[in-house]
């Protein structure tokens, strides 16, 4: 530990905070040490002694963000598939979608993840959190077909002002939440018993 | 027109590919007027000339990189909506999926879209074109949903070595493709039937 520098957590997080601010603000080109420092009001030699580098900044503030994302959901703790499905709808259209600032930070995490393999495993760690999260209620192909749906959709809607149709996203939520049953399987047969040549050996040749 | 340098439309999309290997290569902090001009083999003034400002180049350049992955797809043209489906599924994991410099170009997109209105708009003409691409195939709210889907299964594939499984894909494409059809009114008001309580009148108070 350097002289005159204390170990606090608080202050650990501060800087991270400071971080995520200007990252959201202006971009990785705005984020120096220097500008954190100052942003964080805390000396440059603080925030050198924390993050020897800024992917160290980067990788802290990221987490930061996806906690706060995660204190808004608790699927496992959904009493039903039902209400899982329901707060899968809200998380996409309804009022814990990801904020502006959030969708802002999302693709700045994702752009510095190309340049940066620990940031990208960290992109990886949270999509491999969620999909847990979705298993608890849903077969796991299901889960990752919310999982994309979930992704794109916040995605293109932070790109259009105006909010999704929740009818339609509950539509769609239901139908990959169903698409990898017994039940779906038995359906799929069906049409495509329905669909084949009725003249037996018509296809034969 | 300047002195000196001709309107030359080959060298003005050179100067735009030149932007796009090093934003591909570098991220958004490779890229100015001096390293696209060393890129290109063109002189400054040339780059200058075409592109006024980095805001020209970048529109220009993921222009250019939405025109190489429209010829990929044509979906309009799909002889029928089976065909368009088995484009879909190719499109997020088989061979006419995204590959790694277009992902990466297209996170650098989306973080830039964040500081340009003029990129953002581009963001939202590309999902329109997608979206009216599909709905030659699907009612609008299919294509609402399935262009999500791509977009957030070819996002999280982008994280992950190894392919998405087409079967389970193709089960995701087929359950959103059909979540909007008469009959999938009738299968969610049979389903809301039959878990209704079947005494009468338990539910009139």
């Amino acid at each position: 530990m350097r002289k005159g520098v204390a170990n606090d957590p608080q202050r650990k997080d501060k800087i991270a905070r400071a971080a995520l601010d200007l990252l959201a603000e202006g971009g990785l080109r705005a984020v120096t040490h220097r500008t954190i420092a100052s942003r964080a009001g805390v000396p440059l030699g603080s925030v050198t002694y924390y993050y020897a580098t800024l992917d160290d900044v980067f990788v802290a503030a990221f987490e930061l963000m996806q906690q706060e994302i995660d204190a808004r959901f608790d699927l496992p703790a959904a009493p039903t598939q039902a209400v899982a499905r329901a707060q899968i709808v809200d998380s996409i259209c309804g009022s814990s979608r990801a904020s502006a600032r959030e969708v802002v930070l999302y693709r700045e995490m994702y752009a510095y993840g190309s340049r940066s393999e620990r940031v990208a495993e960290l992109v990886r760690r949270f999509e491999q959190r969620w999909i847990a999260s979705l298993t608890t209620h849903f077969p796991e192909p299901a889960a990752r077909a919310l999982d994309a749906l979930m992704e794109g959709w916040t995605i293109h809607q932070s790109w259009n002002p105006g909010r999704l149709d929740a009818d339609m996203v509950a539509r769609a939520v239901d139908a990959l939440a169903d698409a990898y049953t017994a039940e779906a399987d038995t359906a799929q047969r069906a049409k495509a018993a329905a669909e084949r040549p009725t003249t037996t050996g018509a296809n034969h040749r």
